[in-house]
């Protein structure tokens, strides 16, 4: 095993849309901490948001920031409470660390505590850097079958899957899905992972419509067709991926009399929502905010001979390039962009 | 037992804020129905709306239509398949006949069911007349100790059981009700039934937050009070009594995280909501519409020594003066007129 | 379409052990109704039981009873208030008929129903026979996709859709399935269909132990096999499909702390049970009877290509020959019989 | 403030059935933890199988042990991490310490964890003694309106409100309970704050009867009575609060369709139950092992005007006597022994 250095390479976002590369000190595991060599990080589009707009709503970035949060690598270093035989192990981390004693966290709500620090949700370090550390029981072990992109690919997929676990799905749910990337992508294998055996999805991009037909996805529609009419489908779920008002609306039409719809996509701060219609059809609407104990689910899924996360991967940066990783989300072909920071 | 005639009085909305009387015949019970004789009506908010305005979003008054749906009577006669033994029972009526027969119907939520025909929903007819029928099984025995008045008022205290009931009250619950007018007080009282200990509620009219203190509230305020902030309230469940847009977006930034909100007041179609804030904290925002097998909780929760739905009358009518308890709902002290059409 | 007779051919249990063809005259649907021809129909275990012991627990079979409840068909005629373009339809009958009217059927809970009237249930007859009614509602169209005898299977595979319903089967579970017979195979599909992960299943027949891989189980044991540990299982849901005592033991034993256990199998009418275990684990043991709205989901499963109903089908049988359908599951390598009563 | 000791008393469980006063070190507060001064011990029935029998199931005490875990105090010392304010605080103990670090944990369920050290459970000593630590989120502040016992007994009262929360108890609910001791008591007046409005009891002893009509029951019947039939009862939720057979059965009886059955009395280890009966009616059966997050809804319901949990105290002894005290669990007539082992 190489010797962990005292120092690692850094892609910080020192102001808004501007990444520098730093040399920052590795840190050292807390005893039930686990000290991890970072492999693969996805780009998020929050990552993107703080880059190119310097907040997500209340959360400001004020002083300079490591983005990231999809990521795996591989145990190097352990705390004093954790067994040395973990040294060696892949893992994909969970970026979320609650205080574990709030209510919250003691009801099985640990994603919406107070006090929770998240990678790269300011003023929290992510992991656009060579070394991360991670309390041992958010680093989950990584099967053989998985490639170190799936595994941070887990994070997203766990996104999706906490909202499907919100809609209630079975098998014979109808789905509806508005937004065909990444999110609606994952969105998509998650509602198939779930049993739901109609998925119908919207985006105005032809290619991602027909590119969500290989992640589960039953039927690919433009919203502007005239010959699509949300509101014959009677779903028994809306999941929004799109972040788009109108999109938002048309979901909420297309749910039967109550339907779930959760929010995944970022979009406005406030949309003008057909309250009555909620009201006589009793539909549910709700978001999500992180997940809760995903990854198991996550990495049982991802093996399904049906489900393929790299195939989400359509193109791979060095850490130096992070700011054109970035960059690269605002082309519509893209899909997921992923940091390579070492490799087996 | 006296004869039942072969015709009655009816207070029928011939057009827009115009009742008048009518001579109509006695309906015949079905086969599974039973013939009521009308004694107590409560005036409804949505009796008030079809009187004043002639419809209720896509429910539009196009024929003439009796109103009234908050009903109690006394069992005169009953269909083939109905037990003789029933005739001379004090019964509440529920003023729903959903198609049994659907998939909504079949899996507990009848109150969806598209096929549903319900009292002085137009096209059907209402309660404020003589005599009505019934589906035998929505014709619920009234105990001894409840009066006419308070079997009438049954629906709306359904109503309010059924909103606490999607709020997954408990014991130690802090709710937050904005609206104190007759369904807040329902609903008040409701949440007590439910166990919730702290209940907060808002309103303009300083003579409705004393009342409501009555009616199960542990605190009132005046929504425009500086010194109350409903954002630090971290209220388990939020239920929307008044309709107003801005008690709708205090209510939601009282919730805690995973909170409910649950709309039970009528009011703007659109509202423009914070869909970011319902993201970040999950709240799960739903609506009431109706009720499923309510009347027997209401029966048992009204015999309390703690709960008295006689006080939430102010005012009594005869039949023929119907549009006088229309037109008394605008009065802000106000709570609920009673039609009576019959007595013991 | 060729006309109805007024007599038909039916297979009647008249006493313990003797199944005699008589003819009967063709029932006539009443207005809610649907006049079948039937197609195919399964044998199930509970049919085996009334012809072999001539009760089930408290239903006996006290006067002459057509057997027969999995059953397909066309509709060659139907009740007045039924569509008329309904006849020539391929249909699954559900084979219950709730009340409709009680506070169960009012709950999602119709499978409960008091009243309920069941095909081969005593005293009402079933489907091994040419023609059999019932309410419009409970004929499930069918897809062309599947077969006759899948048709038939809708309603086993319901059993195990609404047992996996129970468990809160989600992706990643792990379930754990005693007996690997016709229901065991059908609940390991179930589970496979809601996103179950993981399906250990145990027989003592090796031939059928081979078979259930096909079925959806990623692993089956004989439970004699010391190397075989149901405790190191952990599992989220136990689903009991032999009957067996040891089986429902063992499967207790394999559950996680908060698991649930879902009984399906017929087996003794009292079993001792460890109940201390059961509240230091916090398990919940539960069973099913019957279904509420699985047809819908069912067939929208059966049209997976990773599901086969027809696979389960290892002999055909002449409506004549009912009695030795009844007999051939004796034979541990039956999985389930079918009778032909028509064809296409 | 008393400075203070470095030593104290403590009633240790030195061998099965004999009880020794010791001079033992006062524990230090580790950083997240406060010392206690204790004040009420509640004596439990576990507390009473370990002093005579020395185990219960597979938790069997060899060596020395502490007994006691229903215990209120004053905090005299705070670990590193935690407010200074909070010296002073009169606080309920909650006496579980989960891993807050397994799935369990995780996932709302850390009554279940398997790493779990809870007070008087061996190898952990419990409270009969004149100081203890607690982690500071399990050391509830106590409101002025409850007394040092009342607030010991917000333990016991915690397991009726979980054991209430698994019945899904609404208003109008109608529930069974067997056993009419503390448990019994406790849970009577659980189940009435979670709005139940019917609370049927039987116990085997007069005076039991007479005095649960006090703590929220409704009925109470002699189980022998032959007037008294469970099964008209179709209660909605059975808890079984005396852990004997006879009464295990007798609940499962009285059900209605789709009922739930918790266990909370410790009897036999395994019972001959009625699988049959589970399955036909669908029951759910299920038990309570601790509790999670039920201090804050047990400490607002032990405050209503029609709770009184000091009502439930029927002798009061001296650290010195608590030998005695375990002994007095003996007397039928005995609800609840105090072990006062400091005062304000």
């Amino acid at each position: 095993m190489t010797a962990i250095p005292s120092t690692m390479r850094a892609a910080v976002l020192v102001e808004k849309q501007q990444i520098e590369m730093q040399e920052r000190p590795v840190p050292r595991p807390a005893a039930d901490e686990v000290l991890v060599q970072v492999r693969s990080v996805g780009v998020c589009g929050s990552d993107v948001h703080y880059y190119k707009a310097g907040r997500i709503g209340d959360f400001v970035v004020e002083q300079p920031l490591i983005l990231g949060h999809e990521v795996s690598g591989v145990i190097v270093d352990v705390g004093a409470d954790v067994s040395e035989e973990r040294v060696g192990e892949r893992v994909a981390l969970e970026p979320q660390r609650p205080c574990r004693r709030c209510r919250q966290c003691k009801t099985g709500q640990q994603n919406l505590c107070a006090q929770m620090r998240f990678y790269a949700t300011p003023p929290f370090d992510g992991t656009f850097c060579d070394y991360v550390v991670a309390p041992a029981d958010f680093a989950h072990p990584v099967p053989d079958g998985l490639t170190d992109h799936a595994a941070a690919l887990l994070e997203p997929f766990s996104v999706g899957l906490w909202a499907c676990g919100k809609a209630n799905l079975q098998p014979g749910s109808r789905v509806f899905i508005t937004g065909a990337g990444p999110i609606g992508a994952l969105a998509s294998l998650a509602a198939r992972s779930f049993g739901a055996d109609e998925v119908v999805v919207t985006d105005l991009v032809e290619s991602r419509r027909e590119r969500i037909l290989d992640f589960g996805a039953t039927a690919a529609f433009d919203p502007r067709d005239p010959d699509f009419d949300p509101e014959s489908l009677a779903a028994d779920a809306f999941i929004e991926c799109s972040g788009a008002t109108p999109a938002m609306l048309s979901g909420l039409s297309a749910l039967r009399g109550g339907g779930v719809a959760v929010l995944v996509g970022l979009g406005a701060e406030q949309v003008a929502l057909p309250v009555q219609l909620i009201m006589t059809k009793e539909l549910i609407l709700t978001g999500v905010f992180r997940y809760v104990d995903t990854w198991p689910k996550a990495i049982a899924a991802a093996q399904r001979p049906t489900i393929n996360l790299d195939d989400l991967v359509t193109a791979e940066y060095q850490l130096e390039d992070t700011e054109a990783a970035l960059n690269s989300d605002s082309d519509p072909h893209s899909m997921k962009s992923i940091v390579v920071v070492s490799q087996a």
